[in-house]
């Protein structure tokens, strides 16, 4: 009988797997590139002030503006484009996505990414062009720009930083694939806090540029879930119909509102975390073994001459949780570790030191 | 260029417009069927008492079953019976269908009904079945199984009882859709806690029916987004892929909880406004010109021989706003109220007869 029930379900849903995180027990939780600092008791203070004299029991409502005023304002958008929130900036990619794919249309994605964007396209059924990185975890723009004409896609979807090989392309680059397809490009800046240059001021002056950015890494927030989407205000109005009304919650949008009111509060922390990663880069590059990528991000990929599982369970053992991103194409020999709190970073180093020279 | 931009969104998407609810100024909201009480003042102190020690840095633990576990005990939910959480009850539809439904695939929905069903189908490109309700705004449940089996429908997607008509199909009726139908039968259950029975037991014989509920209506929780869906764990496997992981913020999560701790504490509230809209019916059915339906719901929707614009724009002058649902088949000439405070549904029952006795 239950065979019959899941011949309701879409094959293309059917034949994926889920998205999981496994978070077995660990002591220092270097795995999803979360800030290893909370929030300043300032900014919480001011949430919990708000939610005391804010309705529960009432919708968030639908029209206002203040928080992608907010937004808007501390990045001088052009008036043309529009700021759209979410729960999440996942929800959002899933929306666009479900507005622009039927079953078989293209969309270029390199490998690897965040695993998401290729999950998201792949339950809407839509033929995915797979664009893969260098050698040196490092994307041709040309390349992409080639496979994504060649395919005709619809839309170009990278992470910038990208997400897990720490590796940006560069703003000629965008501007190359943009100029050489007809495709919208999706640029997600998740990690653009610790990278040395945005694309948001291309907005102004490329309509077919999206542009996506979240709370949950640089600004602390993952656990209220908020992210938020830039394009033309042509486009937004169509990804809107597709949200889920009421999608940010009065909590969410409190946090966000309290977090830009106060964002030099949170400047020191990510001059901090671009530190701790370049000294954790040059670090890991003196062990025996290991091969760090150089990253734009709060997080560093590095190749292990371990079989990067013994050397994950190695590491686990000791306490430490990072990310196998081993399963994924040119990442065979490699592992992830996000950027930890100066002294999860130093335990981080020593347990690797003691692992790889022990080997 | 602009409408070259817009080529490369789906015409599905394009063709609809969007779930707008206006919010014009006024002193008393009648319009969302969202509780006109707060919570009481102890569950948000146990809830901020709560966010002031858990992270709202990190992500929401993924595995995490503290909520699906406390709403199965709630509920006296069976093993084989999964409950997944999420960004209020839409973000579930939603991703359902999504599951199911690709372009062309039929799926029947009773019309009038909550129109974010037809919305969600329509941007998927489903073939969408509308079999309409009685002229007394009851829904006839062999109508509804036959127009669904003759399409072949994947799908039956209805409310219960029905937003807006308040009205609900008797619990056989379900069981016949059920029994003469191939489909899986979505029950929207919504405004359950103002009815007098739910179809939640039927999940353990039935692995066809799914059944969605909500922290936004009688428990006092809209802003917070927050719902949850039931269904076969097989089922609820595959549209858990759908949705984007993350989904249900630390905020969320730890409100609903505290509501759930604390459930016998709303229990009043839901009493009153049962009270109050089997009076509101009652006031409403004494007027000159009103025909009220009865309602299993925190809402009242009623004929008027004043034009249904008229009359809505005369109540928010008085300050009142009601919700226009003209717009939809079958109800041409009614508006729909909300069940307010006592003292707001005087306000409402005292400015209509005002209106009505003048017209």
């Amino acid at each position: 009988m239950t065979d019959r029930l899941l011949e309701r379900v879409r094959p293309d849903v059917r034949n994926i797997g889920m998205y999981r995180v496994a978070t077995p027990p660990h002591r220092i939780k270097l795995n999803q590139n979360e800030s290893p600092i909370e929030l300043p008791q300032a900014v919480k203070d001011d949430v919990l002030d708000r939610l005391r004299s804010i309705p529960w029991a009432r919708y968030p409502q639908q029209q206002s503006t203040a928080l992608p005023d907010a937004l808007r304002a501390s990045l001088a958008l052009p008036g043309r484009v529009e700021v759209l929130t979410g729960n999440g900036s996942n929800e959002l990619i899933q929306a666009l996505l479900t507005a622009i794919l039927e079953p078989g249309a293209p969309i270029a994605i390199p490998v690897p990414t965040f695993s998401l964007y290729r999950q998201f396209a792949a339950i809407l059924g839509g033929q995915i062009v797979e664009v893969p990185h260098e050698a040196d975890l490092t994307l041709d723009a040309d390349r992409l720009a080639d496979a994504a004409g060649k395919a005709d896609a619809r839309a170009i979807v990278l992470a910038r930083p990208n997400n897990p090989t720490g590796t940006s392309v560069p703003i000629d680059g965008i501007l190359r694939i943009l100029t050489r397809t007809d495709a919208l490009v999706v640029v997600d800046e998740a990690y653009v806090e610790f990278a040395a240059d945005s694309v948001v001021d291309l907005l102004a002056s490329h309509e077919r540029l999206v542009v996506l950015r979240t709370f949950s890494k640089a600004l602390r927030g993952a656990g209220l879930r908020i992210g938020y989407m830039m394009a033309a205000v042509e486009l937004v109005e169509q990804v809107r119909k597709v949200v889920p009304p009421f999608n940010t919650s009065v909590f969410a949008r409190e946090t966000a509102l309290a977090i830009l009111a106060r964002r030099d509060l949170l400047r020191p922390g990510i001059e901090e975390a671009i530190a701790e990663r370049d000294a954790l880069v040059a670090a890991l590059d003196a062990l025996p073994g290991i091969a760090p990528t150089p990253s734009e991000a709060n997080f560093v990929c590095f190749r292990t001459d371990l079989p990067p599982r013994v050397l994950f369970d190695r590491l686990l053992r000791r306490g430490i949780l990072v990310r196998d991103v081993s399963g994924s194409p040119r990442l065979g020999d490699c592992l992830r570790v996000s950027v930890g709190t100066p002294s999860e970073n130093r335990a981080f180093v020593a347990a690797m030191r003691e692992i790889m020279e022990e080997r």
